[in-house]
């Protein structure tokens, strides 16, 4: 870690087979799993917590990087969604990957800028996107367990 | 799409510089920044709702492979932390990358099983947990604009 790093967690327990209570800061994240997921359908599940991530993420760096570029956005809208293969998860198969396949991010913009800087904004908002960097590209993750 | 695929989806819009109105399903997800990240702090911020969708996975897959395993989870403690250094996401330096350089998971487990099948029942949650693979493996990413 750098002087410059800014260090995030999220620190939590196990508090159902499918229910899992993390904390931020003062925040509480619940997540849970569909009835259909073996859940009791109470919270968001892991999925979609992570897309949820990722559009807030966009919609941060879009606004950001709009403001440098002095465009005005008129109108941000952002879905995100994706495929995943539940046998992997489900113990069935080995065959596909466990997570999303692919994700698709749907993005209604409306700006006052030319089309040439629009391309700046979106450019520019992509490689700037932490979770765009972390679904991307290999992240290294290490387990400690005690 | 196979016909095994299942789909997952959040659709929201910007309503705010820093905050985004996230729908999946029945559930509202609402992401803001901190102060110091130029937010208002009236939500978790995007890479906190990353790492709690990951936590939630893992409590998942670990109560999963618990069951067909036949081994009780006395205690399951997920806390996941990394650091990111800001200066890409605020156009400051692209030296680093945007997202998490590395994710640490600390998990604390207590099981009545014997050491092999807890070291069985690791591998095998790892191997499970979808976010755990779109984090450490690339995934290819659409984007739509309209």
């Amino acid at each position: 870690m750098s002087t410059k790093d800014l260090n995030f967690s999220v620190n939590g327990k196990s508090v159902g087979y499918t229910k899992y209570h993390g904390v931020a800061r003062n925040f509480d994240l619940v997540v849970d799993e569909p009835e259909a997921l073996g859940g009791e359908d109470s919270a968001p599940n892991p999925v979609e917590y992570l897309l949820a991530g990722y559009g807030g993420c966009l919609n941060v760096v879009f606004n950001l990087v709009a403001k440098e570029l002095g465009i005005e956005l008129k109108k941000l809208e952002i879905n995100i969604s994706g495929d995943i293969n539940p046998e992997r998860f489900m113990g069935l198969s080995s065959e596909d990957r466990a997570g999303f396949k692919s994700i698709k991010v749907e993005i209604q913009l409306e700006t006052d800028a030319d089309a040439e800087t629009e391309q700046l904004l979106i450019q520019k908002a992509k490689d700037r996107c932490p979770i765009n960097d972390n679904l991307s590209n290999p992240t290294p993750i290490s387990y400690v367990f005690n």
